[in-house]
């Protein structure tokens, strides 16, 4: 059997693991406060050109999402997202138990659209009602999206530039960052980001680790004693070490962009061979995640190959799944696939 | 100036106000165990046709939602409501700081459709990751809704029966509930409503009370403890012989629904006026609200005539207005909207 | 039977039922934003000697409390209260259900000492796991407080200087804040509460009013978008007018100093008589409240005339009660009152 | 330099790295529902003697924590701890930020008697308003304590006696509970625990593992849809096989208890050495951690030899330390501490 179904099917990249086995029995003061993890906020200070970013390790993505909504936001404020957002949908109401509403704007194929944005926020502020209203604090949005889909650089810029203009701050979910900043047609760097987000996390459960999220503050002190916060909300770890190291590791010799890049070699592969045998993708596939409408026939033949996601139902007769690499799928895996589609397309 | 913007703008009806000052210097035990509020809960029971109701006195909507909403849910549930529901949009995120979702389906006029509902249920419970989602834990609805529109009693009790067989309490807003009851063409009655929902409250802030909502629960002791979650949300008034003595007037010689009766026929009488004068109606009018669309020249004319609420832009040039009418509204003031209105309309 | 055990058994006082009868069919515009209440606003202002002060309606106490805690406090910081402070005893968990801790402090008498709250502060941040903790983040005290008694002057200006030397706003609860300043020993007025403070209530409910407390911000624009968070907490009144009507009436001729003067003076007289009678009090008698140690047996015969407030046993034989006056409470009452503990005593 | 501070300075127990080893290219289903999780699950049953247990994997003490004491707490209830339990000093808010007081009672070298609830049961619902107070919901315990203390079976039966006459979830924090179930005077035992207590949590972050905590419900369907609770907390680890391997592992071949005497021999060293050089125990060394008073002079001595944690300052001149040893202590350095605190007592 052949498993698709997400990226966080193996453990870590080896040479992660390496480095756990080399320092298992170093002594380090716990909490993140310890050197590993100072080596690894200077590396990623480094690589988003942002010499003085505040960095918290935290340990997954609903928990980080959720410990930075909750520190940015006032009682009554609430936090914009596209309606397929991971905190509005796949987070179990985390944001919502810190008190705040999400504001679910339509979205484009996972993306909020800067002018879906400026026109949310100059019909929220013409209602003379609004003090009435949860009013809206910050912005969150995820790259790559839930959909796979990359905001362009000019995309980012004009929704910064209006967050900008209401002083909101936008905050973006990176929980596959790595697989982003190595799509083929992105424009999108690192910096980039750092200097259009007010924060921002590198995923690593996703990419690479065994777990763990950076998140990253560009410009200092934005938040007020952050560690209690991330304290409070259960998020900080004891043997903190284990986030330095592994992220240490992953922002050594560009390994975070290599295995990243790795995925992606794979997902390009997968994506020709279903061009080529003619399925029809959902969306345009733009990173690790492929979206593709199977009919029913297909659906059950390829169950019979390998595990994917269901995404949703199309009509009574289709679905669209979800297929998706990562820095741990192998050629080998990637050809028994296509093979499979390919013999499920014959019997069409 | 006349005044059409909303149903709270005078005090108290004049009985509620002689009840106040005959009984001024009694002396009565706090929080609502008094008396009078042992009185009018009988009252209301009768009312209700439902002998053994537990019925508590909080101060206002918003307060009385977020405190039996809080009371129900366990952590991980979220209430559905109408997209256009006041728990969704106008009250400051009240729902979410007692760490919520609102989960909001689309409406029909301010109504929430069984089948919306229903359609909802099945793709939530299809889809396998629900776990990880906010589950629905109980639905909210108004009625009148939002929009003045009134559920039939068919349609209620389709709403009911899919609560039910999800074992979902039905909570119904009444914040106007004796203009939807008073309305010319419902067949909805007060005991087809404790029969129905699992909770509801009767306003009286906006039909003829100081302020006051009567929040019941047809079969008593759903809720452990109500009466600590009620203070707990700062909602259980000192003096609660206050709201005891308002609903107890209200609930004798049917008076609520009397004065509600009164309402209506002012906004029949201001229905037929507009629809003889040419007048849209966004929202077909039932209770006593009515949502007009006008032009803009007609907007700015009536603004010298009558206060009222802007409810929405239509495009650039036409504007949804809300005129509503109340208990206290008068036989004159109507008249003299009705001619200020056909002024305008004269000149079109 | 004789009724002693709250302040808040009676309505409002008489002139504020003869405004509220002679505006009742006003039409005013709702949430506290119409003439009345500016005009009660202005009225605060003078007597605070606050020109600038920002000062929002809310309907009581408890609601009062929680929401100015839950605009001031960050995620993790928690307010400093003495340990018997009202909002640590006797509010079912509202600053909790804010997400906030109580940070209780030994008191005395009901007080909270500027070296308690001083020592508790080296001790914090001595501790170098503080960030691990819940941070103080402002200062919470009543007065009169829970015991009945007040802070002098000098008591209150250390424990503010305390405040301001670690950035900790000091929030002041004066549910009965008219007995204290009308008490015969106190040094504290009005405007030194308002210029030693960041925030305080001056109570309505148990001063006068039918219910109501006036929230003052002596520096306006501390706290962010305050209307809001107050509608968020269920604490915005529609028909506000009804509390700008009644903080008018009691800031006009000096009402609300008067009628808590005549408290003060039956206050007084009945503890002239009880020490003359030989009785015991448990704290010092110092506003309006009067906790008075009974053995069993006064206790029981007392029952017979008055009721009263049992607020704690004393070992198995003793119990101290409270007996409370309030600005209605007549002479006659209190005589009567004297009389059936003189009858006790004779007893003994 | 020697490092005694706390018990979690090093990674994982070898036999754990060397799971993680084998299987790090599996490819497993998420969130805790693969097979590693329930071998682990069967194997806590097995040593619980709880065959029907109900078992969650959590990441973090902190964590797991709040998440139960949400899951089980109404709004207006509150968490009964000893006033030194860790919830109430060291968890920066977490369970007030999820609602809910932790109502501190006072301690005997950090636990919590039967007596001190019982009287503190009765004197609550002794007074009639308690419906105005946080209602005790449930009780929190650590074992061993924050001071390293134990319950000794009788005390465990009769405070879990009080909690089951007053229908309370009696809750036990096992974050060093291996190190309590190996002490040496001890008569409790897991099966006991669970024969006792509604839930409780195997601690693995100090016990061997890199991290993880796994939360035991003897009796399953407690809390209905716990999974999605701790999804909501961000409690739920993607690679949840990462929990299960540890735990798999620890339960093996008895790992967990004998990793655990390791670090109570080592303890039982040290105090036999300090005993002799006449140094003072601030509480009666049970577990692994051993609380010693030293004056200031032995206190900076001490600092350049090892790392230990400042517990509290006693007077101006003394301070009590906390020297804790773990699964990873050697008896090399054990004794290197020994020859260093013999030198200490020398210059004395």
């Amino acid at each position: 059997m052949l498993h698709f179904e997400c990226d966080y099917l193996e453990g870590a990249h080896p040479l992660i693991l390496k480095r756990l086995m080399e320092t298992n029995m170093e002594k380090t003061p716990g909490y993140t406060t310890d050197e590993y993890c100072d080596m690894a906020r200077q590396k990623i200070r480094h690589s988003c050109a942002c010499p003085d970013a505040e960095i918290h390790f935290l340990v997954g993505g609903t928990q980080t999402n959720a410990t930075v909504i909750d520190a940015w936001l006032r009682p009554y404020e609430g936090v914009i997202a596209a309606e397929s957002g991971h905190i509005n949908q796949h987070e179990a109401g985390a944001i919502e138990a810190g008190g705040h509403k999400v504001i679910a704007l339509p979205h484009q194929e996972g993306k909020l659209a800067a002018e879906t944005l400026k026109d949310y926020l100059n019909r929220f502020y013409a209602d003379e009602t609004y003090p009435h209203m949860v009013n809206p604090g910050m912005v969150y949005i995820s790259h790559p999206t839930e959909y796979g889909t990359l905001y362009t650089r000019s995309e980012l810029e004009a929704l910064a530039e209006v967050c900008h203009q209401h002083q909101l701050p936008l905050y973006l979910d990176g929980a596959r960052l790595g697989y982003g900043l190595a799509a083929r047609d992105t424009d999108l760097t690192l910096p980039h980001i750092a200097a259009l987000c007010d924060a921002f996390y590198i995923g690593g459960t996703k990419v690479g680790a065994l777990f763990g999220e950076a998140l990253v503050f560009p410009r200092p002190g934005r938040i007020k004693q952050m560690f209690s916060i991330v304290k409070q909300h259960g998020a900080l770890l004891a043997k903190g070490r284990l986030l330095g190291l592994q992220f240490d590791t992953l922002f050594s010799n560009n390994l975070y962009f290599e295995i990243s890049r790795q995925a992606i070699n794979r997902a390009e592969q997968l994506r020709e061979a279903l061009e080529a045998l003619g399925y029809i993708f959902f969306v345009r596939p733009q990173s690790n995640q492929l979206f593709v409408l199977l009919n029913n026939r297909q659906l059950n033949a390829l169950k019979t190959y390998a595990t994917f996601s269901v995404w949703d139902a199309v009509g009574t007769d289709h679905t669209v799944i979800r297929l998706a690499t990562s820095w741990a799928t192998t050629e080998e895996d990637v050809n028994q696939l296509i093979e499979a589609l390919r013999r499920i397309r014959q019997t069409d």
